[in-house]
C-alpha cells in the first residue's frame, strides 16, 4: 500500500479543483471498477468517514476532504479499485458486463423447459424470472435482470455443505462415508445412489448431501447445527441468507424419497448418526431440507461462488472461510457431478465447475478469472437444470473463450498433404526444398483468435 | 521469422570464432531447449543440410558454415528453440526435467500393486519397469527410465478412437450411439456399462470404445479401417506405432466379455454395424482388440498426448490431426471418466485430464502448459490404474502447483475474529479504527507461494 | 350326525361295563385321533358337561354317564374323532406322528447355521431349541420338542397380512400396490425390492409386506388396526397371540432399512397412506414391526397354517377367516416366494408352499393332506431360513412322498433297448413278438412304491 | 393282466353275435377311451395282427376273430382301455373333452395380443390359428382346432433341455452353473439374467437355457449333440420333431442378445465350454437357436408334456426318458419361472406348472390328473405368453377345479357371530346350549361343490 499515491489520486478525482472529492464521483469511479455503492466495504468506509465529520446540509451533495479521502482509501479494496488493480481490470469488467448483458438480452425469449412441479413454492415460481449476477474474487459485481429475486438455494447448497464437512472432519473421514465418483444415475435414484455397501456415490446427489450434512457439527444440537451453516453462508456472502419456510415445510412433508435414502444409509451404518436414535435418519433429512431452503438471490449466491473461485476466501471480507484445498476439492466434484445427470454433457460443452438447483439456479465458477456467475431462471430441462442457466454458461464460455480445453492450439496446425506426409516420413530428400513444405505456426502464438476472448 | 537474427545467432554459437558452428554444439543447445537429437525435425534439417554439402572426413567433428546454418534455422522449431521461444522455455524445461527426475527417483521403491493377470503378455510384463516421458506442444521431450520400452496401448487408445469418430461423424452422430456421462460402475460391468436402451455410458468404457470404433471408417473393410487408425497414430507421434500381435491374439481369444457387450449393443441396435451380418459385433470387438494392441512407448505416447495438449496439432509435424473442438471434447471426457472407477478421486487429487491402460500406462495432459506426461509402470491398483503412474501425476501436480482448482487464492484470506466479524456486520461503529481490523491481501497477489510452482 | 350310533359308541367305550365312560378313557381315545385334551372344543364339551352334573369326590376318577356322554358327542369333532372320520385317520395320524418323531430325533444333532444377529432378542435365542408341531384341518395336533416355546412370528406374518389385505380390498386393488413376481433379490435389497415405479415385487418381501399392511384397515387408527390383526390371528389359532414387546422395540429402533423402503414407496406414491402425513411411511413400518412381533409357538402357528390348508377355515372353530380363494392366493405366493432367496431351491426340493421367519420358524402347508407343519429352531442358513426347519420339510416330503411333482409315474417306465426302440419306430415287423418287448405298468398303478408313503 | 377276461370282453364287443369283433367297433371303443386310431400302439397291435392273418377282401369291413382279438389285447394299453382303466376314465375323458371343446369355442373370438415380431417366421404366423391338445400319461389324446399345425417349439424347449442336463450331469453339477431362483426380470434382460458372478438365475431364461445346453453331451460334436436332443424329443413324443430351418437362420442372424449373454457367461467362466475356443459361446448360442427351432404341433408337444406328467415316462412307449426325480425338478422350475415375467401371476391364477414359447404355445402339466394340455395361438400378451394359451389354462383350472390351492375347504366354514366368538373364547358358560352355536361341517366333506369338478 505504501506506493499508493493518495495525493495524486485525490487530485485526479478532484476534477472541479475544489479540494474535495464528490462522494458521487468516487462511487461512480468504484462502480466502473465493479464495486457496488452498497458493497459493504465501500459503504462502511465512506459512510463511517462521513459520519465522523460534520453533518452535511440537507440537499447538498456530499464530499470528502483530503483527510477524509485518505481515511476512505485506507480500505484496501477501494485503493486497489482506484488503481485498477482488482481481480478483473475495469476495462475487462466493462467488456464482460457488456457481454453478459447481450447474453441476457439474447436469451430472454428462450422459454423452453418447465418449472419444477414437486412442491407448491417451486411450482408457483414465476417462469419468466431471469437474472444473472457475476461476482469476482474481489467482490466486483455485475447484475442484470432479476438478480436480486429471492429463491431457495436447493441443491446448490451441496458443494458448500461438502466444504463444511471437509473443513470439520478432513477429507479421509468424509470419504469414509461418501464416495467421489459420479453415480451414473439420476440424483435421487435409490438403486444407483448408493453402492452395494450403502455408501452414497458422491456429495452432489441427495443421499451424499445428507451423508455430508451428518458430518457437519455432528455433536451440536440441530438448531446450533443449522445456525453454523447459516453463519458459513453469511461469511461467504457478506450478508445473511434468508429462509424459505414454506419450501422447507413442503419439502419436509413430501420428502419421502430423501427420508427413505437417509434410512437406507443408516441401515447400512453409512450415516453418521446415533444408532440408538431411530429418528436420526429423518432428522438428518430435515436438516438437509432446511439447508436446501436457505434463501439467496443470484447476486448473493455469486458471492458464495466467488468464495470458491477465490480459493475459499470471502470476496467481501477477505476472510478465509475454507482452505484452498477444500475449495479445490469442491470445485473438482462440481466439475464432474454438479449438473445432475447431464454433468458429462456440461463438462464437454462448458468445461467449468458448476452446480444447479431445482429452483432454477446455476452457479458456475471460472477459476482462471476468479469469478463466479449465477443465473436464476426457473424453467428446467429434463435433467433438472435451468434451461437458460445452462445456456448462459455455454454462451459465456463460447463468447469469451473460457473452455479450458477447447481453445488449445486453435490457431495452430496445417492440413498436411499426402506428399508432405511422405516427405516428412523421410521418403523424399533434400534439395527439394522440402523444409518449406508446410507453414509452421508463428512462434509464441498463444494469442487466441476468437474476437471476444477475455484478456485477463 | 523475419526478425530472427541469423547472423547474431551464428556468431553467438561460433564460440571458437572459427566461422563455423559445430554440429555437436548446435545439438547441445537444442537439447537444452528440449529438442532431442533424433527429433525428426532436427534430424531432417541438420542431416539434409550436411548431406547436401561436401562430405566430412571420417573422425573429424562436423560443422555448419554460415549458409548451412542459415539453411538449418529455416526449420522453424530450430529457430524458435535457439530463441528460447518454445512452448516451455529452456529454464522452465530444465526445472521441469529436474523435478520429474526427482519424482522418478522417489518412486522407484514404490512396489505396491499387481501386474494385470488376464492375459499372458500382460501377466509376463516386468513389474519393475518404470519410465516417464514428457512431450510439449512443440515436441520438446524429457525422458527418464524405461521411456522407450514398448507396451500395448490398451485403454489409452480410447480417447483417440473417440477423437477419430468425432472427426468423421460429428459429435451429434457420435452421441446418438454413445453417452457422455460417467458410468458409475467398473469399466466392463455389463450391468452398468449400458443404459436401459443398450447405449454405452461413455467412450472411455469398453462398450463405449467399441461403439466408437464402429463409427470409425465404417464403410471401409477391416484392414483399411485398421490402417486408418494406425495412420492417425503415426500422424500424432511422428512415427508409426508397432503392433503387439501376441497380445491381440490373447485378448481376442479371451475377450468374451467384450464380445458379449458388443453383441448386447447390437441386439439393441446400438452398434453401428450391418444388422444382416451376424458376425459384425464380434468383428467390432476384434477391431477393438487390435487397436488396444497398438504398441507404443512412453515417449511416443506422450507425443500423442501432446497432440491433445496442442489442440489437435501434432507436436512434431505441426499437422492438424484433430480440430481444437475435438481435442477439447476428448480432454473433457478424460477429465471425468479417464481413470476407470477412480476417475472422481483422480479429479479431486490431480484435477487434470488423464487416461490409463492396463498395460500400466497413464497419459496425463496439462493444458495450461501444453504438454503431456506419460508414465509406464505395470503394477496396477485395484481400479486398474498404474500405481506409480497415478503417483507421478499426483506428485507433478503438487510439486508444480498444477491442480487447476487447488491454488486459487491460496495466498489470500485471514481468520476473522468474532469481534471483527461483529464489526463487519455493522454492529460496531466508526472511530474504532475498524478499517484496520484485518490485513487485506496484497493487490494482484496471483504469485503462488509454493516453492516449485512452474512459472510458465 | 343322525347316523352316529351314540349308544354303540358308549358301549364300546364302557369297557368295564360300568355304564359309564371314564373321562381318561375318552380323552385317550381322542388323543389317538389327534385331539389334545386341551383342545378348546374337547375341554369345553367335557368340562361343561361334567360341571353341569354333580361334583365328583376328590381323588376319584371322573366319568360320564349315558346322558353326559350323549351331550359330549354333540360336539361334532368329538363324534367324528370317535368314528375315525377326521381329516387324517387315526392310523395315518399315528404313522405321521411316529415319522415326525423320528425326523425330530434324527435332526437333534444338526447344529449348523447361526442364530439371527441383528437384534438382541433374536441374538439371545437359545440355539438348541427345536420343536415341531402339526395341525390338521380338523385341529388334530401332534407336537414334539419345544413346540410350545414362544417366539416372534416375524416374516411368517406376511402371508396372513396379505390374506387380510385381499379380504378387505380384493385382489385387483391389492395388486395395484404390490406385485406378484419373485424379486430375484434378497428380501431387503432396496435395489431389487421395488420395480422402477417403486412397486414392491411381492407381498413376501419386506417392502411388499409393509405395502400390504398399508391396505389392512387403512381407515382405522393404529391401535384399532393392530387389534384387528391380533383378532384375525386369534380366530385362526383358537387362542390369542402374545406380543414380544422387547423385539418390537429393537426392530423399531434398528429398522432403518424398512423405514427407508417405506419412505421410498411413499415417494413414488406406492404406499397407501395419507400423502399429507409425513410420518405415515414410518408409522407403516412400525405397524409392520408390531405384526412381526406377535408371539406364537409352533403349535399355535401350525393352527394358523392349518387355516390355510383348510381353505381359510379355522381348524378349531370352523369359522371361515378367509375365503378359499384368498387362502389359495396366499399359498400360491408362498409357493414361489416364501423361503427368501432360496424359494426356487425349496420349490425343487420340497415343492410345497412354506414361509419362514428369522426367529427360526418354518411353516409349511400340505394341501393334499390338509395340514400344516411348523418347525421352530433358531439357527439359520445363509438365506435366513431355519436349517432344521428346511430339513424337516425336506424329510417329511421324502419320507411320506409328499412332493407334488416327484413321485409321478415313479413306478412306471422301462429302459428301452435300442433294438426295442427301432421296433417301436416301425422298423421291425410282427412275428417278432415285439409287443412283449417291454413290461407295461400295472393298470391303475397309482400306489406309490415308497415305504412310508402316506395313504390319506 | 391275468385277471383280464378276454373272452368276456370279446363277447361284449361282438354285438352282432358273429363271433368276430369288427375293427371299426374296436377302434371306436378305444377312441372313446381316448386312444386315437393312429396311436402307434393301437396301430401296431391291430395292423400287425391283421397283417399276420389272411388278407381281407377289398371293400369288406375288417374284423378280428377270437385269437386275433386275444393277440390285440396283449397290448396292455388296449386291454386297459377296454377295461376303462387308463389314467383318465372314459367318462371323465369325455367330460374333459367336452369342456375343452367349450373353452375352445368360447375363446375363438379372443383376438387381443400381438404376434411376436422379432423374426419373419414368427411375424408371418397366422394370428388366427388356435388349437388345443390334451395328452394323458397313457397317451389318451383329445384335439381341437389347429392341433396339428406345426410351430417352432421356442422357449418350451427349455424345460426339456434342463431335464437332459440333469440326467447327464446330475443336479449338483447343473446347479453349479445355473441357479434355481426366479430372475425378477424379463427373460432376456442382461442386467438381471446373470447374478454378480455371471451365473444365470435359472434354466428358464435364455442365459440359463444356453448354460443348460452347454451341459448336454458336452463332449460330442455339435451335430451329434443336436441329434441326441432330437432323439430325446422323439422318445417323448413317439414321433420325431421337425426342424424349422428358416426360423433357425433368422434367430441365428438376429440373436445378438443371446450371443451377448453367452459371451458374458463365458467371460465369467460360467459356461461349460472350452476356454481356448473363442467361438465357443456363439456356438452354444447356435445350439440353443437350433433347439428352439425344433418343430412340433400341439398334439406332439402335449405328449412331451405328458412325459413330465408321467414322471418321465413316455406316454406312448412306456419308456422312461427321464427319472421321476428329474421330471419333478423340471415341473418345479416351470411352477415358478415358466411363464416369463408373469410366472407369479400365473401361479396365482392357475397354480400349475407351465411353459410358454414365443411362437404362441403354452404347455401346462396337470400332475394330479397325469396329463398335459398344449395350446397353440400366436397372439402374445406383453409378457410374451400366448393370450389364448393363458386363458385356456385359466379356464381349465376354473372349470374343473384344478387349482391345487384354491378349492381347499371351500365347502367348509361358518361366519361366526360376535356372540359365538365370545362364547368360544370361554366367556359364556354351559347350559346356554353353546355346543350348538355353530354348524360344524359335515364330516368327510371333501366333495367339491363346483359343478364341473373333475372326479378323477
Amino acid at each position: 500500500m505504501a506506493e499508493f499515491d493518495v495525493e495524486g489520486m485525490f487530485r485526479s478525482l478532484d476534477t472541479d479543483r475544489a479540494n474535495v472529492v464528490w462522494k458521487w464521483k468516487l462511487l461512480e469511479e468504484l462502480r466502473q471498477a465493479g464495486l457496488r455503492a452498497d458493497d459493504p466495504r465501500v459503504q462502511r468506509a465512506v459512510t463511517w468517514t462521513l459520519d465522523a465529520g460534520a453533518p452535511f446540509e440537507p440537499g447538498q451533495p456530499e464530499w470528502l476532504d483530503r483527510d477524509q479521502f485518505a481515511a476512505v482509501v485506507r480500505e484496501p479494496v477501494i485503493a486497489r479499485a482506484l488503481q485498477g488493480d482488482l481481480a478483473v481490470s475495469p476495462a475487462e469488467f466493462a467488456e464482460l458486463s457488456r457481454g453478459v448483458e447481450q447474453i441476457y438480452a439474447d436469451l430472454r425469449d428462450e422459454r423452453s423447459g418447465e418449472v419444477a412441479q414437486y412442491i407448491p413454492t417451486l411450482r408457483d415460481a414465476d417462469p419468466e424470472r431471469f437474472g444473472i449476477a457475476i461476482c469476482t474474487a474481489d467482490g466486483q459485481v455485475f447484475q442484470v435482470g432479476d438478480a436480486t429475486t429471492a429463491f431457495s438455494v436447493q441443491s446448490t447448497s451441496k458443494p458448500f455443505s461438502y466444504a463444511m464437512a471437509l473443513e470439520q472432519q478432513g477429507a479421509p473421514e468424509v470419504h469414509r462415508w461418501i464416495g467421489q465418483e459420479q453415480s451414473g444415475g439420476t440424483f435421487n435414484d435409490p438403486r444407483l445412489s448408493l453402492d452395494a455397501n450403502g455408501k452414497p456415490q458422491n456429495p452432489m446427489i441427495n443421499a451424499g448431501a445428507m451423508a455430508t450434512l451428518a458430518l457437519v457439527e455432528p455433536d451440536a444440537d440441530v438448531s446450533e447445527r443449522f445456525a453454523k451453516v447459516e453463519q458459513t453462508w453469511t461469511r461467504m456472502m457478506g450478508e445473511a441468507p434468508g429462509f424459505d419456510h414454506r419450501t422447507f415445510l413442503a419439502e419436509r412433508d413430501t420428502g419421502h424419497g430423501n427420508r427413505g435414502l437417509a434410512n437406507l444409509m443408516a441401515a447400512k451404518e453409512m450415516l453418521n448418526v446415533d444408532p440408538r436414535d431411530r429418528d436420526a435418519p429423518q432428522k438428518t433429512a430435515e436438516f438437509y431440507f432446511a439447508v436446501c431452503s436457505l434463501e439467496v438471490d443470484a447476486t448473493r449466491l455469486a458471492a458464495a461462488g466467488a468464495t470458491l473461485a477465490n480459493g475459499g476466501v470471502s470476496p467481501y471480507t477477505g476472510e478465509r472461510v475454507f482452505s484452498a484445498e477444500t475449495a479445490g476439492r469442491v470445485l473438482s466434484v462440481m466439475g464432474h457431478s454438479g449438473m445432475y445427470n447431464d454433468s458429462g454433457k456440461f463438462a464437454d460443452a462448458v468445461g467449468l465447475p458448476a452446480k444447479s438447483g431445482v429452483s432454477g439456479n446455476v452457479m458456475m465458477v471460472v477459476p482462471d478469472q476468479r469469478l463466479a456467475v449465477v443465473t436464476f431462471s426457473p424453467r428446467l430441462d429434463e435433467a433438472g437444470n435451468s434451461v437458460r442457466g445452462v445456456e448462459v454458461c455455454q454462451r459465456l464460455v463460447n463468447d469469451f473463450g473460457l473452455h479450458p480445453f477447447k481453445s488449445l492450439g486453435a490457431e495452430r496446425g496445417v492440413e498436411m498433404s499426402d506428399a508432405a506426409r511422405r516427405a516428412f516420413d523421410g521418403v523424399s530428400r533434400p534439395g527439394t526444398g522440402s523444409t518449406g513444405r508446410y507453414q509452421a505456426p508463428a512462434p509464441g502464438a498463444k494469442t487466441a483468435t476468437r474476437a471476444g476472448e477475455l484478456q485477463l
